[in-house]
């Protein structure tokens, strides 16, 4: 039985605390947050002790930390915790700073310790699913990937001012999923970003909508869509153009009814956000981080994976600012 | 909380007993089967007790019983539960002989105590959607109904011999529906029936691809198509035709992935069997029943919806036989 | 060059016009109508006369008739037609009479003319392409078709007065596509209708909602379910079970846009009538009809075949009438 | 009734000839082609001569020319009919030179004589209604479109040899299709691109995968994803994100048909290239040629257009090489 902490009581924390406790092989054994009540409420709900995340790092019964907590306070938690020998599952991105996120891994390397980047995509069944179509040469040869992804509304203004950015903090997850479907890392990175769906956030010196494409060394492209408002819901589509056909992974739609009238035929939407749309992928990627770390086996997303798509993520504000191309070895260098 | 008892550790109990044990206000305490070894690895599975169904019925600190033994057991098992003051969740069928069934329903009526039949697909939450939009008039006044429901493969002969044939044992799942659907009983049913799956299950003097027409006292009609063999997979699907329009439930399929190629565009099928498909459906089937019985209030599905379908089923067997249609009133009386 | 007089200036008669001008084999010579007026206007857009149709049918330099007057001129027509030597292609019914239709068979069958009758479904490029892959055996051995058959909006009830009834007029097509898809004619028919669309139809002694289920010697069933009026557009659906899966022909439909917002995702509408839906299927019917005539082939839809259709629409009108299943050999004897 | 001189008798020749013949107002009168065989069967197929380009253009009973000649003969084809006093339909590109074009269009503008440029795109019926959906504000302010053309299978290589490239050759149908669906041309223009489908294409210094980003003055943005294959078919397909929704346009598919079996569902594939997917488009573009020249109303698409769609391929050429945005006032100073 892996004993659990978890740092960060807020909306994903919730989700993690759930799929720790439903977990055989797992047990949520105390919550922290910087506010307490939520952390009190949280660790009630499972049967669990509200503790400060120092408390949860030092305590030598727990074997693995989720951190859920705010993005400034990934790397120092992190590293905390691998230095007291606790397994890590942390959600994305790793820092803001690419310098800092590399520093980081360089620390939890020396540690040999398990961490892993909650990357949830990946544990989506109908993403996996393309990804061993494609490894397995339904298609033939990949060729042009596309992903697109588009929420359902733009966070508060608040929110955007720290998040770092469209690129590094909602798009990271698209990078995340190149790299990993198309097994590499991009050579260049052209982006174009506007501020269409709220001109606050172009103030906030931020972009709404964005086209990114990424090249790699062998002429593959990948292109990603994303914009922080799609009226109709959670907008989360892959298609992979291969020598032999096209791989496309449609949206997850809330229920199958479908209503013919004079004015039309209306099905239903996309699931609303991340938490309808991505609730079984939450389930396996903790699984998965369970067998991992228990098995002592390899981690299915690593700390390298979340730095570079931190690095990816660099270069796109960087093209996206210069309007010229940027190799990913300038931003790495 | 709910203690609860689970008579039945077949492939049904299994399901039962994760959506007893998830639900926050029940709790798996006893669990009864023919094969001992069963019932005491299921009791193991979420620390409950293997015992038998008399003691079972007999512990009164049970205060449900949830039924899902061999049919022929079901009639005399609600009623020794209900004499023993316990809520009762039965699968369905109530019984095969409609006779007998009735004299249960005298028995229970008796008692006042609630008895519930798994007519799990009231709970399917694509099927629900569509009761909802028809009684919310979306499509006008209601005209046609038509269900659609194949079986992957059918079972074993030695089942199809015990089963009660094609009506009883698998369409009743459709008889329940159209009524609650269309919110009444048919006036008139006629049967047509044959065996082509397999002529195995035409020797044994039951029919494996049938269509039943069911006619209403307002001349609505409800058509319902059954084959126990769909080589790709669970289809289950309802039309219903208004005088606005028309609701469509579709298939739930395994995924949103496809594959486009030279040789056409393969989507995934439908969920593979029931276990599948309605995942969801038990679930909610349970907390309703906990709902019901803890607040005391009117059940979802009543022991008469029970034995009205088996009437329905009764009368399509004599259609099937005489070829020609049967008045409802004439079955029951 | 075949030189054709068309019959009949309605609505189905300016689609041949137009079938007839367009191929570059036949030329339409001469129109006739009981109107004159339309018949004067549909000759003068292709450049033909307009004459009475005994005109048309003792014209020697015309090689074939196209029938499209009303029904009860057909079975006449037919046999002053082919006994003036012209091959003939008329809409169907052949006639509302079943023992009329029989004898007009007879009739022709002395002169060895070719006599099609124009079941324009046949031609339809998505059912004709369902035949083909159930006739490949792609889905193994067949076992239960499923038509599904609804008009847009009710005809006038003018009309439903002299129609011969929806199994003669509406439903005969499906029968037709039954005995042509399953390459045979059921042994019974068992018949369930209502009039619930238009409570005058009703009163007309005709039904506007019906489902009609085939049973044919090898166990194989059909089940066809007609409406006069699906409030979202022509609905024309073909499904086939088979041993290893299933065929379906869904609608054409206005166009390929589709619409996500708030409220749902809106697509377009089936196609809204037969002129709009079957527009190719007649182009196709036209050119399998000179293929046959100037090749002396067999015709891909015999006069027989219109027999045949009728025989089961009055098997089905008694069947829906006594409540009980009627042999089509009773019919036809 | 316009007379019509058709120059280019090739395959996209054909496609014109019938649309020309077909249409009540307009008559093919010659033909012409540097292959005199090719001119000769065309023009005999509709009744026409077999002509000189001179002969056309010098005979003065001929009102229209339409040009369906190589791309490098465009020019000054277009300036000879319109010195010759005729309206002209030129397929696209103007020419691969920018200046030149821009030349032709300053010459043509002084003769005030109507050219048009064969962008059929526009007149596909969904592409159309999703252009009058986005103009009815159905889904508010326009923010990302997205636009999706895959082309079968490369052409020969000795046609890439003298394309002018895939931005002039292939997506200027999609520059085209983003200036009118946006009713605007965009300030700059990023590209990305790549030879993976066939070594030799990028041997020869083109592309056969690429992704352009359109920038518009107002903040909107358009992305065209381009490939040379796609074994499944012509992939065209629009996407258009707005405040309030998406509109969709889908591949038009081969028929209507699916099949379910144990190995996923199969439904058709989109229509196999351009003759097929855009029938209909051809006819509609004909038909508003004859429209603006018989009643000297507006071109639906202008000569300027065809140097504007020319003008962003130029800027998609220099991005692709510089690596860098290029404004598209930069290419057209």
């Amino acid at each position: 039985m892996l004993r659990v902490g978890l740092l960060g009581a807020g909306r994903i924390g919730n989700v993690h605390a759930k799929a720790i406790s439903t977990h055989p092989q797992s047990r949520l054994v105390a919550v922290s947050d910087v506010n307490a009540e939520a952390a009190a409420k949280l660790a009630g709900l499972y049967g669990a002790e509200a503790r400060s995340n120092e408390a949860i790092i030092d305590d030598p019964s727990i074997g693995a930390v989720l951190i859920a907590t705010s993005t400034n306070t990934h790397s120092d938690l992190i590293e905390a915790a691998t230095r007291a020998g606790k397994a890590v599952l942390c959600e994305k991105p790793v820092d803001l700073s690419l310098a800092r996120a590399q520093a980081c891994l360089k620390a939890v390397g020396a540690t040999g310790l398990p961490v892993m980047i909650g990357f949830n995509r990946r544990f989506d069944p109908n993403f996996a699913a393309l990804k061993a179509a494609a490894d397995g040469g339904e298609i033939g040869k990949s060729e042009l990937l596309s992903i697109t992804s588009f929420d359902p509304a733009p966070p508060p203004i608040s929110y955007v001012k720290v998040s770092g950015g469209l690129f590094r903090d909602m798009m990271i997850h698209d990078f995340d999923l190149a790299c990993w479907i198309m097994g590499a890392s991009p050579d260049q990175v052209t982006a174009v970003g506007t501020s269409i769906v709220d001109p606050e956030i172009g103030a906030a010196g931020d972009v709404d909508t964005a086209v990114v494409t990424l090249l790699y060394g062998d002429g593959r492209i990948a292109v990603i869509r994303n914009s922080r408002r799609a009226a109709y819901g959670y907008d989360q589509r892959i298609e992979l153009l291969g020598s032999k056909g096209l791989l496309s992974v449609d949206n997850v739609l809330e229920n199958t009814i479908s209503k013919a009238t004079a004015a039309g035929v209306v099905a239903a939407k996309p699931e609303f956000f991340f938490l309808e749309r991505y609730t079984r992928a939450y389930s396996a990627e903790w699984a998965a981080f369970v067998d991992a770390v228990t098995k002592n086996s390899p981690l299915p997303v690593t700390l390298a994976d979340g730095v570079n798509a931190l690095a990816v993520a660099e270069a796109a504000t960087r093209s996206a600012k210069t309007k010229s191309t940027v190799d990913l070895a300038s931003v790495l260098s």
